[in-house]
């Protein structure tokens, strides 16, 4: 199967090094050709810096770029009748009615940054497609790299996009907001990391409600003003509807 | 040494672990007999449910209660010269001023839960005392535990709480709510777990905040307003002040 991949980002990057012995990656884009480049050479793809020197021969095109840049991609590819696949996961597929014959949706979901390489075959994929073959070669894609394929139409899809936000990119916030806590008092970050990685290991027995400490969850008010009083601005006013939101939640 | 341990919850029980084969438990305190009973066959201790049952022969009493029990714990246990340990992170060591001559803080900064027991190897203690003696004994219960041992006084110990409870409390927290958001669309809350693990994964090399995805660390306010207005209640809250303060540390 012959592949090429629009976008040179985190998705890109983690989707190339879990394709490249699996099948044929044709041609790499980014708007920076050293980013191609430097990607392409992972594949032994063509790296190319304008979307029109994309060749018709492969089978599969995914569109791996920013949620905003999506249709413009689109509009700007030559249909060559390949299956057109976009990666995001808020993002409907409606994105090509109109602009596409055979689309789907790819959607990987991870938490993606420059440089870094994700292990995709840990990665779920949820799949969704123009009509019943699109869907079949979506499947097959999604199964070169992980085992773990659910087929999901959008509005789900969105669903699960609001839950990983809320399971990765907020918990992240938390710890850069701890990180600050802790840097304030001259105390090193690393310290909190053995209580970090035993709070995710809970997540194996127990569901994360059941697994829930600290002064809210134990409603001791005398702590929690405690705390808020020695915290302002942004840090003071998620403290206080977090710990409103756990003692509702009991 | 000969150690005496007030409480059987979380914290009693995972220390009564780390410390039954490196010194003496001599009694093992709860309200409630049965749960003393259980945790006291863990070290051959004796159990015991009324504080005046304890024996003088302890040379370290460690008190391992809910934060607001402290004080009264203190007060209805005889002072027998031993070294009286409170294991909170947010009670101040001068909790035990005027009601006893020899004591100091034990805070093992993790998250307990009743019937889990932590792996206090891989803790980090933070400890004080009264005086240099008593800082030398408290350090050294604490070294029976870890290796990873800090002195730190109290308001550098609140300062580590509110840290904690940004680190662990809320990220589970947010793991809570992203649940709740799957379960409302079918989806199982185990899809987003290599997701938690790979979010995780990147503290090991990457500060949080350099680390930090999602839409609104993009400032990508098309999605975050749409996000917003699949949400209602808590949720809509937190995901709109979270996604403000991400945009504002960006």
């Amino acid at each position: 199967m012959k592949i090429a991949i629009i976008g040179a980002g985190g998705v890109a990057t983690s989707m190339v090094h879990a394709l490249r012995d699996k099948c044929e990656i044709t041609q790499i884009f980014s708007r920076e050709l050293a980013k191609a480049r430097r990607l392409a050479t992972v594949a032994g793809a063509e790296p190319i810096d304008r979307l029109e020197l994309l060749r018709p021969d492969a089978e599969v095109v995914i569109i791996a770029v920013k949620d905003d840049a999506i249709a413009s991609v689109i509009d700007r590819c030559r249909d060559g009748g390949a299956l057109c696949l976009h990666t995001s996961g808020s993002t409907p597929i409606d994105v090509f009615a109109g602009r596409r014959r055979r689309y789907g949706v790819l959607y990987p979901m991870q938490s993606f940054s420059p440089g870094l390489i994700v292990d995709m075959s840990e990665t779920h994929f949820f799949v969704e497609a123009s009509d019943t073959d699109a869907l079949r070669m979506t499947e097959h894609v999604a199964r070169l790299m992980s085992a773990h394929v659910t087929q999901c139409d959008s509005r789900r899809r969105e669903s699960l996009h609001i839950a990983a936000v809320f399971a990765c990119n907020f918990a992240n916030h938390m710890w850069t907001l701890a990180d600050e806590v802790m840097t304030d008092s001259h105390l090193p970050f690393e310290a909190l990391l053995p209580l970090i990685r035993s709070t995710v290991a809970k997540l194996d027995t127990l569901a994360p409600r059941q697994s829930q400490t600290g002064p809210a969850a134990r409603h001791d008010l005398t702590i929690v003003d405690r705390h808020l009083s020695r915290l302002d601005g942004h840090k003071h006013d998620i403290y206080n509807l977090l710990s409103q939101s756990i003692m509702n939640n009991g």
